[in-house]
């Protein structure tokens, strides 16, 4: 008898745990089953496709080579069955199997495994204000989010936008509508943005903000404001009213646990799904890897929510070849390596900011300086650096 | 008394002892002899400036803010007296003090030290054939050098140009000259190019480097042919004789050790001055930094000649802050890191080779791998990769 693979969830971590297990085992039976319509979507690349740096959606979907990654490359390719438009509604861990709906057909099914791999990803947060429903409101979180906000760039009919959300995110999307000639203000709730980078470096940010965008921080949105459904402004805590046509929310995601809730698998306090260092959930043969996990930091010692996709990848193969071969493969953790362009700027952190080696109780040394990122000769500019040591 | 240092040579390893000797030590009295005319030229960047990325040459002789390193720059800048033009021509260990002579003048001069930095740096290499002294035959090593190869590439007269040596130098010098429309012809003695890689390694380059010039490997020049004084071609090993107006001889450098010999300082088997941890030479409160001195590789403990400006900013710091505190400060080693670009590709290398592991005795697994360098929507391409590990 084969293996039988289930993976749950189409996006980075699921194919990458599907392709692994295949590489290890030339017989096993691996199904994919993504809710959506697209596979392996570099949702990195979504703003990059929003600003115009390409044209062709397909390539945020493609092989190096140009294939695009649909169930049939995935059968032709790599031997699994990728079901798309498919939702799992229920994992049965005692008969080992999965129920599941074809989104399309309402047609039902129930699937067996040996191994699961949950990739049921992250959510994006919504503020708990009035008025989200309204038109001229999005997220930039699937292919969909990135075709609409595309649109918005050809059509050239938005003026102004606001982007409410400081982060990664945040600051990659108000490039993106920058480059698409939108009048732009950006809505921090924290007094600074970017909060995995300590103040000061995230004021270098902020400053160079300024020159492209309004940036307001320590507000947040008290209200989304409209006429006949559709977005009109945006109304803040202090009750200054921000006109706009369109509103990108970027306040962070949270994880996808509810079909491993139901299951009884245990979600730790950040609201992810618990694994151990092979990518194990609580139950037995059932692995979790990408955004819907907890994972550890290996400098502190302690769980963090990193729903990074490089991450995502690197626990998708652990969790695949751990399924096929036992648990044999460990993930280490991560020092939660982030980085972000900004215009003609990069933006990046490695391993603990100092705030957060101060909240971790270590005593450390630190150093900034400012020095040029490549010769002068070569085009160098001065850049910011802070270096946080032991 | 403040104390006194002399250092040695003005490109890179001496300036930066000498500033560092003097942040260490407001009061010293630091003399930094240097033979030619320039100081501190980014000699990194010479076949970038012939190459055309840049016109103006003191963008390789300043500051990050445009201030060109003069003597007037370290008066004013650093209280360091910089006497250019001047040739130090004898060490005397026992009465610690150096002989010198302005090669403007020809006045003599004598003066004290308490601590000598010795930053000599390394001549290149010229093959031992007939017709050396052929007027378009040049190396890339000095400011006079780039300038000399910036003005043919102005001058746009030389159609067909040498290349002698596959190095990282000789890589750089043909793209430099490509980009002046010259024909080209790059020849290497050895069977590969950029012998700090794996031969496998090699050859991506060198394929990609044909479809831009000749490449003749396993031949080297017999004779340089000339009428007039002039270069009119080269004679290989093999009896070919290559057409061409100029020829850049690119086969290696080596360490500047005649003062340091004449004064009784250790030499290596390498032919690189012996220097400890602390960067020390063989006689007490002489230091050697730079290109003129053999290091430590830290994997496999074996001596080796790294002429690269990275090491020689880092060596240079160490002696001069040793050279004010006593010898505290320890520089490590290299892990020999080298990168060259080369047209729209990088070619780089830290650690060893698969290679040099074998020589070194080492047991190791390798893994080679064909992957995109960005993701394909962001422009990525197939780079080749090689790991080496233990």
């Amino acid at each position: 008898m084969h293996k039988k693979i289930i993976v749950i969830g189409g996006s980075a971590a699921g194919p990458k745990a599907a392709a692994k297990a295949r590489r290890v085992d030339e017989f096993a039976e691996i199904s994919l089953f993504q809710k959506g319509e697209d596979l392996s979507m570099a949702s990195c690349g979504y703003p990059y496709f929003v600003g115009g740096f390409f044209d062709d959606r397909n390539q945020l979907l493609c092989t190096p080579t140009g294939v695009v990654r649909d169930p049939n490359f995935y059968w032709n390719a790599k031997g699994i069955v990728a079901k798309v438009n498919t939702e799992v509604t229920k994992i049965d861990s005692v008969h080992k199997r999965v129920e599941f709906v074809d989104l399309k057909t309402g047609s039902q099914g129930v699937q067996d495994y040996d191994k699961l791999i949950i990739a049921t990803g992250a959510t994006a947060n919504m503020p708990p204000v009035p008025g989200t429903e309204l038109e001229g409101i999005c997220t930039l979180q699937s292919m969909q989010d990135a075709d609409y906000l595309r649109k918005i760039k050809d059509e050239g009919k938005v003026k102004k936008a606001v982007v409410i959300g400081g982060g990664l995110i945040g600051i990659e999307t108000l490039e993106a509508l920058h480059l698409a000639g939108i009048e732009l203000t950006m809505i921090e709730l924290l007094p600074q943005l970017l909060t995995f980078l300590d103040w000061e470096m995230a004021k270098l940010v902020e400053n160079y903000l300024k020159q492209k965008a309004n940036v307001i921080t320590q507000n947040g949105v008290a209200e989304f404001l409209g006429e006949n459904g559709k977005l009109t402004g945006v109304k803040l805590q202090n009750g200054i009213e921000i006109p706009c046509e369109q509103a990108v929310v970027a306040i962070g995601v949270k994880p996808n646990v509810k079909l491993a809730r139901e299951a009884g698998i245990k979600i730790g306090d950040l609201g992810g799904i618990c694994v151990d260092e092979f990518m194990q959930t609580s139950i037995k043969d059932i692995y979790a890897v990408g955004d819907c996990c907890e994972i550890k930091n290996i400098i502190t010692g302690k769980n963090v929510l990193a729903p990074y996709g490089d991450l995502a990848n690197l626990e998708g193969r652990v969790a695949g070849e751990n399924a096929m071969i036992g648990n044999k493969i460990s993930f280490p953790g991560t020092i939660q390596t982030g980085i972000c362009k900004l215009f003609d700027y990069g933006i990046g952190i490695t391993g603990l900011s100092e705030a957060k080696a101060q909240e971790a109780g270590f005593n450390y040394v630190k150093v900034m300086n400012a020095s040029s990122d490549k010769p002068g000769f070569m085009g160098g500019r001065i850049i910011g650096n802070k270096i946080i040591g032991r």
